[in-house]
């Protein structure tokens, strides 16, 4: 992949980061590096640095292309897709890898607990009304996939309710990539002795109780339940057009360096070039001269 | 204003720019540099850089109160409201000003032709929807000043419906006002000359094409009609609760440097502090210390 650096990375982490055949999210170390081994934070800020230029100009590709789309049946689109504990860090990676984005081509939502009207409708309801339209790097801070998590754990939904949504998430998202979507999947890990000592540093810090709320120690409680429900969920939902990937997020700068790699990736796999243009070029400099 | 980096500004820009009685539009030099003179764009540089970390922890503190706010009757909002004439550098602006701060924090909406639907409400009905929520700053990339502007220049509505909107925007920034919502509206004044270069180079360069549209010639041949339908706006609308500030873009580096300043004095003016915590922090020490 030429959107990896090798100047920082010593090898592409895509594979060792995927959710295949056999996966055990226990066995993956928060603290891990995969493919970044050997090297130092320094290095890291480095790397995202250079990330920031390449996935720039293969964002304004993608925007551009949705501009000429009328013509060749509608632009693709990209969907990344945040999972995580409380604490892990999804935050920061949408204010320093989404964030380094130009905003007019991101289209990011934030999903809370259901509101009454969602809970109308059926778990995929308001994530419909989100997903990105052509051009547009789409980014849920989560997701459906709470429907299946906070969801199982806290037994929000008859046990064979929760069981069917496995299968019609995997529909609903074969469905967006048979629309031209890219889906990038992302879950990051950390360990449950680091929650911790973030969510003291939240009660520690006056200019951090803001982001701190009772419930968050409620689930912490509930820490194994939750391991269980993410197995479940990314075993039977990591398929091969929209696989997860499971990324150590014990070091905040790898989680973020890793994520800006998956979307570079999957950027650069569509493979997009300058539209041309949809004008006479040369009849168009002349009406402009004539002004 | 603290907000002023007094190592790069000479002057503080705000009342050379706010639009007042008796401000003409013809009289503004595109590219004049108020507040920056005598400086080389180095500096520019350096000053915008510098801006980025006040007006990121601005933005934070406002945010921050929203979730506090519900104690208090509701938290502050901003909105920065961007109009100009094509090729003027609001997309610059979305991109370098309003893309350096945390996008969780900002509801971007940059508004096209109406749609059907919109065209069948009011025409500040679609501009309603989008005004950003508590904590949030909210950005209209064109708004509902094209209601005035090119409806105006091209007749699109009866004129005594255009001149009622008028009084209409006055009273609906007022209404947003009186709800806690801070209002900047921006107008990025360029030259006829330089906006037929910079549309000569979008047909120069192939990875600019997407960006040019042969309509930008029609509407760029009524220059002067949208230079009246400006003047009359700006002095309709310009009101001490939501006022107008038009500020030269012949220099981008400067139009950044003024929004940006513009955005930090308006959170600056708000006054804001980290927001008390609504639990019992001793209490909620020992309960994550049980964990």
């Amino acid at each position: 992949m030429s959107g990896l650096n090798r100047k920082f990375w010593d090898s592409d982490p895509i594979e060792k980061l995927r959710v295949g055949p056999g996966f055990r999210l226990a066995a993956v170390d928060p603290d891990a590096t995969p493919g970044f081994d050997g090297v130092v934070k320094k290095n890291a800020d480095e790397a995202l640095a250079s990330g920031v230029g390449l996935l720039d100009s293969l964002q304004e590709k993608l925007y551009a292309n949705s501009k000429a789309a009328a013509a060749d049946g509608g632009g693709r689109k990209v969907l990344l897709v945040l999972q995580a504990m409380d604490t892990a860090g999804k935050g920061g990676i949408v204010r320093h890898v989404v964030g380094s984005v130009d905003p007019q081509g991101v289209r990011l939502t934030a999903f809370k607990a259901p509101t009454p009207e969602e809970r109308a409708h059926d778990f995929l309801w308001r994530v419909r009304s989100r997903v990105p339209g052509p051009g547009l790097i789409g980014v849920f801070d989560r997701s459906h996939y709470e429907d299946v998590l906070i969801a199982r754990v806290h037994e929000l939904a008859p046990a064979e309710e929760i069981e069917a949504r496995y299968g019609q998430i995997r529909q609903f998202e074969q469905d967006l990539v048979d629309d031209g979507t890219t889906i990038v999947k992302v879950m990051l890990q950390i360990s449950s002795a680091d929650q911790k000592e973030r969510l003291l540093d939240r009660l520690d810090r006056p200019d951090k109780h803001w982001k701190y709320n009772p419930g968050d120690v409620d689930e912490r409680m509930r820490w194994a339940d939750y391991q269980t429900a993410y197995q479940i969920a990314l075993e039977r939902t990591s398929t091969p057009d929209a696989p997860w990937f499971v990324v150590p997020a014990g070091k905040k700068w790898y989680a973020r360096l890793a994520v800006q790699h998956l979307l570079i990736d999957a950027l650069e796999r569509l493979n997009l070039d300058w539209p041309p243009a949809a004008f006479d070029v040369a009849a168009e400099k002349l009406r402009l001269a004539a002004t």
